[in-house]
């Protein structure tokens, strides 16, 4: 059942593309004094879209983080099955859906205050995990991934109706410049692309591992590049890159012999909760898209991930 | 029908990849008291098999290469069929051979002193082409390289008996960092890595697209970037970038809104002319490894190019 009310991005349509203006603020707290970033920081957020914060978790930390990832990736079979993401041609695992539900560690990760206090303060709102991701981008054989708005696809796809929303990648291994790091657009979250294409039934069994539809057109994409260019930071392990839900992102294959993975939280405003696609017969499934939430993250009762 | 002398870089061979020490100096030539290029830009050449010289060219003689070059492409009909090869998927023309034959341009731009003289002084040797390229890396769909050594191919399919030849890169467009520059491992032309598997009749046919045979093994690719490191220079359009035949190098796919065009040069020293091939039935085609050669490259008479 497709939303029926005021759908302020329409996409997916035929015809030509469109590019609308972003309806809602990037940051969307308007009172900065208290703050848990400094102003140059969140200036800078709200003008790229993106923000690259170092030194967030300590070398311990992110050693555990990473031996928990890649014992949830050598044990597939003790995850839920769907929730387990290959690579189209190798088989490699690329991505484990929903760790923070499959792992107290990484549930904790995600209400730690480092990550969900300040998705809090951004969005001005309590906040619930949209979305979360073990990301494994493997040496030599990592595949490319083509633009796109997250956005694009939560809004039309699982019904997520405003921009109020943001993505915190913790870097698990360092990023090496030329390991196809993801890379940014900066002021392309102030625009909206509508896409051209209907969604196909069950699109996100392919659109995982390559996407068909939700792709921006190659006018919008160069002029948004021409006006901000392309940035492409290479944080080491224990960084945290956010990102607003909107802004234009890919990167590219990875044929050098360094892999990276990384820990990915969407972190959405809870009066931004899901409602019925804007343009999709039916909802993606719950490990992509959590519907069942019992309510906003809760704070971390202290002493439960103290080992920094 | 195979070489049958001595083999000083036996490949393509059965059993376990190997590591030759390269026989061969980089810099031939000993006397630097004459050398066109300064002491420490030939000390870097030498200790990393790579080195970028910027502005070689002017913005005129660029513009004036880039237009022909654009022509070429734009009209293939009017080349030699077999000089043109396109992308793997998408049909556009990715590369076209022996441009110094096919143009009067290209023909002075090889025998420029900027290049085929700096040429004649590494090699220590009278110098001509062994092959020649345009290279067109399409914005949006630039399909990537993976590693290897070019005379790893030089010497098993063309029959080229020692490391004394050297590529020159001009470039056409400036080099965008993310848009698939060309990847160099610093270090790796002293060591000669010994590729496992025969190759197949006509491999050039396939191999100008997607090489399969002469692929260096992920250990030794590792070992060389453990040691060196990755260099990945994104140069402006008008440099050049000297590479040494046997130099690790790759490219990642071009998923930016930029192409990068540039006419690449392979300069073989005179003594080091083309034999039978090391490792394969039959030498690959004239138009791709250069065997009817009147006489090493002829200064250019001077006036010839002179719009600079």
């Amino acid at each position: 059942m497709q939303q029926v009310g005021k759908d302020l991005y329409q996409t997916r349509l035929a015809g030509s593309p469109q590019r609308i203006a972003r309806q809602e603020p990037v940051v969307h707290n308007g009172d900065w004094s208290g703050a848990p970033l400094n102003r140059d920081a969140l200036t800078a957020f709200d003008r790229d879209g993106f923000l690259v914060l170092e030194n967030v978790f300590s070398p311990r930390e992110v050693e555990q983080m990473r031996s928990t990832a890649e014992a949830m990736r050598a044990h597939p079979a003790s995850l839920a099955r769907e929730t387990v993401i290959s690579e189209p041609d190798a088989g490699a695992v690329r991505s484990v859906f929903a760790p923070h539900r499959q792992s107290d560690e990484f549930d904790l990760i995600s209400r730690d205050p480092r990550l969900a206090g300040l998705a809090r303060f951004i969005l001005d709102d309590e906040v619930y995990i949209h979305q979360s991701r073990l990301n494994y981008k493997p040496a030599f054989t990592g595949k490319e991934f083509y633009w796109h708005s997250d956005f694009e696809t939560w809004h039309a796809e699982d019904g997520m109706p405003r921009m109020r929303a943001l993505s915190m990648s913790v870097m698990l291994t360092d990023n090496h410049p030329q390991a196809g790091p993801v890379m940014f657009v900066p002021g392309s979250q102030k625009q909206f692309i509508a896409c051209v294409g209907e969604t196909p039934d069950e699109n996100y069994k392919s659109s995982l591992k390559r996407q068909r539809t939700g792709i921006p057109d190659r006018a919008s994409i160069s002029a948004m590049v021409e006006a901000g260019g392309i940035e492409a930071p290479a944080p080491k392990a224990g960084s945290v890159v956010i990102f607003d839900c909107n802004t234009l992102h890919a990167s590219s294959g990875n044929i050098t012999p360094f892999e990276r993975m990384n820990a990915f939280f969407v972190f959405n405003a809870w009066s931004n909760r899901l409602e019925q696609p804007f343009s999709a017969s039916r909802p993606r499934p719950e490990h992509i898209a959590h519907r069942r939430v019992d309510g906003p993250l809760r704070p971390i009762v202290r002493g439960q991930w103290d080992i920094s």
